[in-house]
This record gives C-alpha cells, structure tokens and sequence, in this order.
C-alpha cells in the first residue's frame, strides 16, 4: 500500500485557505474590472517552442515540459531513442516534449495577442490570474505552483496608463487594509541618463545590477563593484551623488534635475515621473504613495520607462509584493512589432504571507456554512428539510448534520467548521414549534421559531 | 520568426467566454457554499504513482507526464538512457517522468483526504472547481484541457446526502434557468438485482454494459448482445420486462417491486430510490425531478448506490451535463479503508454550450466597463481624473480612453468593447460643468453635471 505524498514544492489548500486566497484574488479582480480590465485564461500547456528562449538559460532550464504520450510506437522506437540523445544534451526536442507548462503569464497574453490582434479592441487592457509553474529548487516562500496576477494595457503609449496603475496599487492594498506598504517608482530613462553621463550606456548593465544590491550590500561594496566593473573613480563618484538623492518627492526631483536635467533621457524620465506622481496623487485616493526611489532598478531587461516596486509594510520582512513597468516590444518575438504597454504584476503568495502576519483577513473572508441543524433522529430530519430550504432560500449557507449520530458529535462539528448558529430539533421543540437556536460562540441559546431564526439571521 | 500557435485540444478563453464561464462557474460554487460544501484546490501535478493504475488500461495512458528536469546530467546519462527504454516500452519511470497531470479530481480528493484525514472533521463535504488534463484525440467538445465541478461527501451513509445533492442539482439549473432538464436516478443495488436473477452476479458488468447502448442501439440489439454473452432466453427475457418498466415514478416504483421486490438488493435499492425521490420532492423547489431511470448504469465501476445523471434538454443535443453517485471506498487505494461517500460532477464545458445554444446568458454575465470617458485633450483628462475616481468609488466600472485619440476612434472602442455609457468632455463642457453623457444603445446624448451622471448610473 503506497503513502501517499505530494510533489515537492507543491501545495493543497484547505478550505480556510483557499478562502483567504480568494478573498485576494477577488479584491484584485474586482480593482482590475472596476478600472475596465478585461480577463483572460490562457491553457495551462503552451508548445514548448513559444516559452523556450524567453527566460534566459536559466530560466529555459525550470520550465517544466510534458512527455509526448504515443512514444511506445514500435514503429517510431529507434527514432525516439535518438531524439532522446538530445534532451541527454540540455537539448528540445518536439519529438519527445511537443509542450510545456507556462512559466510566466507575459509570454502567453504575448502569444495571445500576436495570434489575435486583428480581433482585438486597442488599447488592448486585460488582467489575468492563474497558476504558473518552475522547476525551481523548493524553499520558504518559493514554490513550484504558484499564482501570478498580472494587469496589462498595449497598445498605448500614453502616461495616463501608468498613473491608473499607481491608483490600482493604492487601492488594491487599501481593500486589502495593507497600511503602510509602499509603492516605489523610478524610470528607466533616469538610468539610461546616469548611465549616459557615468561610463556610457555599455555600463548600464553593470550600473543597475550594483544599484539594485545597494540595500543589501551598503554604498562601499556598491563603489568596490563599480570599480571593478571598469568605472573610473570620477564615474564612481557622479553614481554616488545620484544614490545620495532624498528627501521628499519634491526634493528628490529637484536634486535629480541638477543632476541629469540637462541630457536628453534625464529630461524625460523626469517629466515622466512628474507627472505620474502629481496626477495620481490628483485622485481621491488618500496615500503618500508613490514614492520616488531612483535606486530602485528592476531586473528585467526589457522595462524601458516608468517602473514600479510595491514593498511590503517594514515590521514584515517579506520585501516586494509587486512589481511592473512600461516595455517598448511585447510581441516582436511573435512577430507583431513595435507595440508598447505597461504591465504590473501582484504577488498574491506573499500578499498572504503579510496578511497572515498582520491578521488582517477579515472573520467574513473565511467563513463558510452559517446555521447547522441539528436532529435528534428522522422524525427531526424530516422537520428540518423545509427550514433547511428557507435559509437557503435567504441566501444563508446551511446544513443538517444527518440525522443519528450524537449531539455532543454534532457540537463538536459544528466548532470544528466554525459555525456561529446552531438550530437542535429535538421531540419537545417539534411538538412546540420553538426551536433552540444557539450562539456557539457565547453559548447562548433561546427558544425561537423558525420564523424567528430566519429574521434574526437575516437581520 | 515563429508564427505562434496553441497546444492541440486548448484553449484560450477571451473577456467575454472567461465571463460567461466565470457566471457558470460562480453559480454552481455559490451553490455549494449555501449546502455547506467547503472549497478545496490540490495541484495541477501529482506524483506519477499516485495517478497510475487508477483510471484502468486505457485512461493510464492517456495521462500527461512531466519529464523530470536536470536529464541533461552526465553523471547520470547512461541510467537515463536504460530507463527509457521503459518508456519506449509503454512502462512508468520515476527516473524520466516523477509527476504528472492530474486526469480528474477524484483521485487527488482521495489522496487529499487519506494524507489529511486526522484533520479533517467528518463528514467532510468538499467541492473543488479545478482544470484536468486527457491526452485525448481532440474533437468537437472535446479537449485536453477542461474544468471539472465535483462535490462530495465523505465519511456519512445517510441517505439524506443523496437528497441534498438532487436539490443542488435543481437549484444550480434553476438559477441558470436551464428549462426542461432531467435528473436521472437509479440504484446501482437495482442492477445487481437484476443480475442475481438474470444469471448471476458475474454477469451483471454485460448486463449494465449492454443496458446502457439501449438509447443508441435499440431492444433488439440489446437482446443480441446478450445473447452473445451467454444469457439463455429466459434470462433475457428477464432484462426485457426490466426494460419494459415504465411511466410515472411511482408507476415504475410498483413494476419494479413485482420484478426485483423479493430479493434483498432489489428490495433494498427500491427503499434508497424511493426514499430520495419522495424527500427531495418534498423541499420548496417545484421540479419534477428526481426521474426513476432503471435503464441509467453509469460505466464506472466504483458506484454502489444511488447513482446519477442530469441530461440536457432534449431540444439540445448534447446528452449528459452532469453525474454522479455513492462509492464504498474511496481512499482504500491510499491505505484509508472503508471510507464511503457520495458526489456528483457538473460538466461545466456543456453546460456552456446549452445555455449559449439556448441563449440562457444574462446581459449582466459578460459586462465589464460601464462607462468610457472620452477626451478631446489632456485638459480634457485632468478635468475628468476626479469624475473616474468618483465613478469607481460607487463600484462603477469605468475607464478613460487616453486623450490625444479622435473621437470617432474612441467611440468605435466604447462599441467593440459593448460599453454602454460614453461621457465626452471638451472644452465647452468643462466651462459649463454639463457633460455629453451618451447611451450608447439608443444613441440618445444629454447634457448633465458630474452629480447628474453619477446618480443616474447608480439608480
């Protein structure tokens, strides 16, 4: 008899827990379609040749593929036998592995809006939230199956797109009652331009990469890799006062200004982050976000304007909870060209993570059935049934627990489920029609009638 | 440059069928919730032994296994090479392929239940709305990757758990006011019966197999069949009187108590249907159903009592939207012995084509934006930034067609998008304070303030 077991990096989720994860994800949906984004599911399964690529090599190396099902086709054995020497290799082949599990949700709305953009309304706006997976190494927080909840516009290039994100972070995390996370902005042009006046655009790269450790590593472990990375002490220096940049938005602009105002990519990124900055904070939204943040540099290679950093509150040390930006080429790959969007991303995983750390899940997000019934044997059951159907009929989630079983068995039950109401029918109530409805949570109970028990829960 | 494509068998899902499959979806779940069905979501991945061997010859291989990552090992090269081998052989390996996807949702509830069963509080009601995947020859209707809707009850005997399952039949068809289905039942104790007095229990699989072609093949083929599988005449002749059975459902009640009523399964299975039949018919919803069906047989194996099957209206021809039944034990397969239990399965991919067919989508089911803001400048966008927030704040869906577009241009996306509402706003209207405030439907077009709009769409 096998024990059976779960794969590494997976996860079941209870019914308390799914309850909570939705209760995240419908409040994102609900911002998402509140501001007109459209959903989207795409397969689980892409063909291996629309992922690979797309990651790096690393990245190539975690996508999960699937075994061709037919492959003990007698007729076709050698030439699986050779194909195979391929995947022996760090090689793909579609004669062992036609498809593969989506890693990310960018490459498939990519693939989705190449293979349909005739059809498609521009600005093309959808949201989409559904699993992905990696074959990475499993630890704290990273799994193999996991969430993602993206939001994307394509197909303009206008400003107004960006400050509509920064209202949907901002609410979002309010619904959420996330108080004092912070939604961090920067532009990639103000890294292209300090690049432009510290080394050239060839240190971009290495300028970014070092910026992005400076939280973790401190400003003389930055300088050292600069230095070895070939910039001069001068070049060192101009990064330097960029990173002493602070105080308070305004500050922030008017520093950056002296720095790089005067090169074309500075001008602009700075014109850009004013402008999301004071139009956002234009809407009625009360939040000091966003926050100016020019170290902050993203990894990915291809945001090329505004990008954006949602960080967990401080007294939770789980860092970003979500993270976009502006890209000049989302489907080039699939040969549609030059279409532009801005895309964000929420980290619905460790949204819970701070929740649950916070205790901010509200009591109605994971409660499940209201008012259990309770009989002492069938006669009650068949008194129940219509008073099951009322409650139902009112909207009130409601159960008979089946009739024959103890009611001490039945109590616990109802505690083990976290069930506030409990309704006992037992002969005496049948023959007065007052039912005992109980508090579970006081202990309370009365005398009621069915009447009754349907107003006070619907009350 | 590639010309991307999709996986054979999958699908993408845009706005309008996400949202039309969403309200299928939301209702049969919400259904669940108010019968105190609790959620559970286990991985698209499950061990490969703990599929294998569970869904006969046939279904084994039509599971989609998941090549391990890292084969590109040269450590391990050669034991690599030798196990695939096995695969070339149509056999299992853990060293090629650990994980698969999951086939149904029964076996992972299994394996959830016997890995968790200390936890949990019986009887445990789950339901689990999840994709499954089938290395199925694609066609119409059917595909690789589809949703599955199971609720089941695990841990209880009582019959009243069949009586609540045909009432969540009921109530999820009504609310999506599919008209004239059929909810059919029948005892799977009933064919048993009919076995013992037909040639033996060890005929009862050719007696159920042929049962169930009898809408397709007709009597007399039937009775060929039969013949064939080695019943003498007067056997058949039994099937055929049981085949005879007819009328209303106490008609047939009484008939089939002439025919099986002396033998304990019949008279047993005659007191389960009757039992299920008269208690759900005396809840609040009018139907006729349950329908006493003695020809429904269901093919699969695991069944022992009650069984189902909820069948589409006969004006659409798609058969079976729906099904289920009692087990003896679910989880002896994990080590978990004697556990029974009873659920039933929405086909949620047909119930789809019935109510598109039959036009049963509410308008409401595929809204997304309300009202588009339209603007002739970027004054025009600053002007309207507060109205958009205020829209959103009374859970209006709204959005803002960034300014800069021709008007014609973003009328056209307030049409292709089905947006019923357009607010223009130009220079007169910003002096004025009276917006252009058009329904899109009627072409009607009214001058009215911020406030006028507002109450309007909320009324």
């Amino acid at each position: 008899m096998m024990k059976p077991s779960l794969p590494q990096g997976t996860r079941d989720f209870g019914p308390d827990v799914v309850r909570k994860r939705q209760y995240i994800l419908n409040t994102i949906k609900s911002v998402f379609e509140l501001y007109g984004f459209q959903p989207l599911e795409t397969p689980a399964m892409e063909n291996l040749e629309t992922l690979m690529g797309k990651y790096g090599e690393e990245g190539d190396k975690l996508i999960f593929k699937i075994l061709n099902n037919g492959l003990d086709n007698p007729a076709k054995e050698q030439q699986a036998r050779e194909e195979f020497e391929k995947v022996l290799q760090g090689k793909n082949t579609k004669s062992i592995t036609e498809r593969a599990l989506k890693y990310d949700l960018t490459i498939p709305f990519a693939r989705y809006v190449a293979m349909n953009h005739n059809q498609l309304t521009f600005p093309f706006k959808r949201y989409q939230v559904q699993p992905v997976w990696r074959a990475d190494r499993p630890q704290k927080g990273r799994y193999r199956e996991f969430y993602q909840c993206d939001a994307d516009v394509v197909g303009s290039n206008a400003l107004i797109n960006e400050v509509e994100f920064v209202n949907i972070y901002n609410e979002v995390f309010q619904k959420l009652k996330i108080q004092d996370y912070e939604l961090r902005i920067n532009s990639r042009k103000i890294l292209t331009a300090l690049a432009e006046i510290a080394g050239g655009l060839d240190k971009m790269m290495a300028i970014t990469v070092a910026i992005d450790k400076l939280d973790k590593i401190g400003i003389e472990k930055v300088k050292e890799e600069l230095s070895q990375r070939g910039l001069s002490k001068d070049q060192i220096r101009v990064v330097e006062n960029y990173l002493d940049v602070n105080g308070t938005n305004e500050e922030k602009l008017s520093q950056i200004k002296n720095l790089l105002g005067h090169c074309e990519n500075g001008k602009k990124g700075i014109e850009e982050i004013q402008f999301v900055v004071n139009t956002s904070s234009d809407t009625k939204i009360e939040t000091q976000n966003p926050i100016i943040d020019f170290t902050l540099a993203r990894g990915l290679n291809y945001y090329t304007g505004i990008i954006f950093e949602a960080k967990a509150p401080s007294e939770v040390k789980i860092g970003s909870i979500g993270g976009g930006g502006r890209y000049d080429d989302l489907t080039g790959m699939f040969g549609l060209k030059g279409l532009t969007g801005v895309g964000i991303s929420f980290g619905a995983d460790r949204i819970y993570d701070v929740m649950d750390e916070l205790n901010l899940f509200p009591a109605a997000a994971s409660q499940g059935t209201q008012v259990l019934i309770c009989c002492i044997d069938k006669d009650g059951e068949q008194y129940a049934l219509p008073l099951l159907q009322q409650l139902r009929e009112k909207n009130i989630y409601a159960e008979l627990y089946p009739a024959g079983a103890k009611i001490k068995k039945q109590m616990e039950y109802a505690n083990n489920k976290q069930i506030p109401y409990t309704i006992l029918i037992g002969s005496e109530e049948m023959q007065s029609g007052l039912l005992a409805f109980k508090d579970m949570a006081s202990g309370l109970q009365e005398k009621l009638s069915a009447q009754q028990i349907l107003q006070k829960l619907t009350a």
